[in-house]
């Protein structure tokens, strides 16, 4: 990779490196929610970076600069997002210097003045099953280990509507929810979920339409992405083994969702691509591609109880995942289900081969029945009142960081 | 009820009477989409009814009469959307005639010079299976004819999200989807839908927002309802069996759904209100209401083959339904879930105890086993290309008629 230099100092363990410069909505003090980007501990201001004359080689309309979410920027199209990145990218470096630093008090912000915000308007969110070891895991669990895998698991891309309401950005705590919970040999009964999970996804946000009744074909299908989060789907375990059967899960997942505050795009990842498991059996030609479709992404729980130490709970990765995200979508649109700008598609619950690089409580304690045990001598089945959950990735080659900061949330008690 | 005599010409047997008076968006010519209201054969101008003073007692900001979307108006909250329907009654009535008839012509638009657009922007869109009738033909046909019913459907309203974006208004043609299909014995093969299917729905439009994690007690969520809509939830059998164990049905369902344009208001079915069926075991405290929760709404289907003739496949009635609305809303949210303006919940099919009352060709033929005969001669097993099926429903008592129009659709060869 072609090593740049930017005058900006960025630590060499940021997430925001030069080579990243992810988008988001900020609140910046006196202005506002305005679209930025962020480079090490700063986060730059995109409408001052306009004015100045960063984007004067591009044709677009600045309001969407100054919207409440992402989706007008994205929707401009990568023909214009992507110049647009490099613009960015070009006034940052140490090259460029001289015509740009000068304004550098002007378009950069320190982080912590500026609040991040949703940034995306989601209009559908759609939960994938795309990791073989979790679906294997949950398959042994609630099923039959002779047979984990469902009949149609290796044949199509497994997914659910989710809720878009309520997913969150990175800081909104997260309400315990109440629900029905069936004990054995006993009526259900109402009250707080006792088995509160998280779950270790990655989402990509959807960045061009496909209009109703045609498909996205394979080939075409990341020209749709704009670009990923992380994404913990919050899960109350017990509220979903009574209610699941037979449409999915429903209140066990629809209480929260908590996503990182950037979206980091598509092109800052293409260095990472990997190949990804080989498919077996042979997928059907509408979800084959000989591309690689995986991205080598480390990632990272760590569970914090209130006033505790941090315990990093899993490391997985998200190259592990079977179905790709181009698989998602093509396999998504496939029946004619029209895709629109800012819908989110999660991978699922990415778990590795290694028990600790499982993504969730449930299988980390294995149903409960293996509690964790915590850095500060405590231990854990599944996730109590006050504990903070934060998820992060990153991926890293020849010194090169690109992450994605963290989706972190507290756990309140229920009401 | 009060008898209400109206100068517009309405005749008896109109959905559209003067107790009516349901809202939509229609495309105006010359002016654009309006927010708009109806009587008989006439769509009503609200932006020209208040122009003339119509709503001059009342305070609300009109640009929400110009919006693409009923959502602002609906934002405005009972307090003000009762009143102004009641405004538009009262500007119709034949004792006021002397004040309003004559400008009839400013404000009242022949319908056929209306196309009527999708009616809300809908955040978030959830399918319930509240019929029991409709839950236990379905167990019978693919579990246990002698445990049709699953443990968890009497203890709660079993639901599951669906795909927003691809609810279209009536008139929109649905294309016969392409899909994953699992011939028995065989391998999965790609392919169109051989088993496309209707089924009778309806939905309410939510009103009124709830915040994250506070939930929406039984008694209070009425109001938070506006309004209902018929609402077919296009169904393609096979590709369902084959992906929806165990999360639901996804591509199945996500590539249409037709809706009627007029959202008819709670307050105009109010006179239809009646008891439900027993539920027993009796519900958990959060879902019990003594008061009646159910109405009584006539509900038809129509298959029209292409230049063939009118065959009525299924009669049924809303007042079927195990759950009601107040206890799927109730329950929608007791986890903490944020309901939005806009959202739609579906009831899920509306089956009653007899076999013309189905309302599924999945269940009106049994699997297909008994395909129906239509007028013209032939018959039909599921829905065939160029077949159009049409939802109608309305409320009938001491003649006085309250409908929903219709949410029609025909079906196109998959592409």
């Amino acid at each position: 990779m072609q090593k740049l230099k930017t005058y900006v100092e960025v630590s060499q363990d940021s997430d925001f490196s030069i080579y990243n410069l992810p988008f988001g909505v900020g609140l910046i003090p006196g202005k506002g929610k305005r679209v930025v980007s962020r480079i090490g501990e700063y986060v730059l201001d995109l409408e001052a970076m306009e004015a100045i004359g960063v984007f004067s080689d591009l044709d677009f309309d600045i309001s969407v600069l100054r919207s409440q979410y992402l989706n007008d920027f994205i929707a401009l199209g990568k023909n214009t997002t992507i110049p647009f990145r490099q613009c960015i990218q070009s006034a940052l470096l140490e090259e460029n210097a001289g015509q740009w630093a000068k304004y550098l008090s002007k378009f950069a912000l320190p982080s912590d003045k500026v609040e991040m915000t949703l940034p995306v308007q989601i209009g559908d969110y759609t939960d994938f099953y795309s990791s073989i070891e979790h679906a294997t895991n949950v398959g042994i669990m609630f099923r039959d280990p002779d047979n984990a895998l469902l009949p149609n698991w290796r044949h199509l891309p497994v997914a659910y509507h989710g809720r878009a309401s309520s997913i969150q950005v990175s800081g909104v705590p997260v309400r315990r929810p109440m629900g029905q919970i069936k004990p054995e040999e006993a009526d259900p009964v109402f009250g707080p979920s006792r088995l509160l999970d998280f779950e270790l996804e990655m989402a990509f946000v959807v960045g061009k339409e496909n209009a109703l009744g045609k498909r996205i074909p394979i080939e075409e299908a990341e020209s749709h992405i704009f670009g990923l989060t992380l994404f913990n789907d919050w899960s109350a375990r017990d509220i979903q083994k009574w209610e699941y059967i037979p449409l999915g899960p429903f209140i066990a997942k629809n209480f929260h969702s908590t996503i990182s505050p950037w979206i980091v795009t598509l092109e800052a990842l293409e260095p990472f691509r990997v190949q990804g498991p080989k498919q077996e059996p042979a997928v059907l030609p509408y979800l084959a591609s000989s591309a690689p479709g995986n991205f080598d992404i480390e990632l990272q729980v760590d569970l914090i109880p209130k006033g505790g130490s941090v315990t990093r709970v899993c490391r997985s990765n998200f190259k592990y995942m079977y179905w790709n995200m181009a698989q998602q979508l093509a396999h998504h649109s496939v029946g004619g289900c029209n895709m629109r700008v800012g819908d989110f598609c999660a991978s699922g619950t990415i778990s590795g081969k290694e028990p600790n690089s499982y993504g969730s409580m449930l299988e980390l304690s294995w149903k409960g029945t293996r509690p964790l045990l915590l850095e500060d001598g405590g231990e854990r089945k599944f996730v109590l009142d006050g504990d903070t959950i934060v998820l992060r990735g990153y991926a890293e080659r020849e010194g090169i960081r690109v992450g994605f900061g963290e989706a972190s949330a507290e756990v309140l008690a229920a009401e």
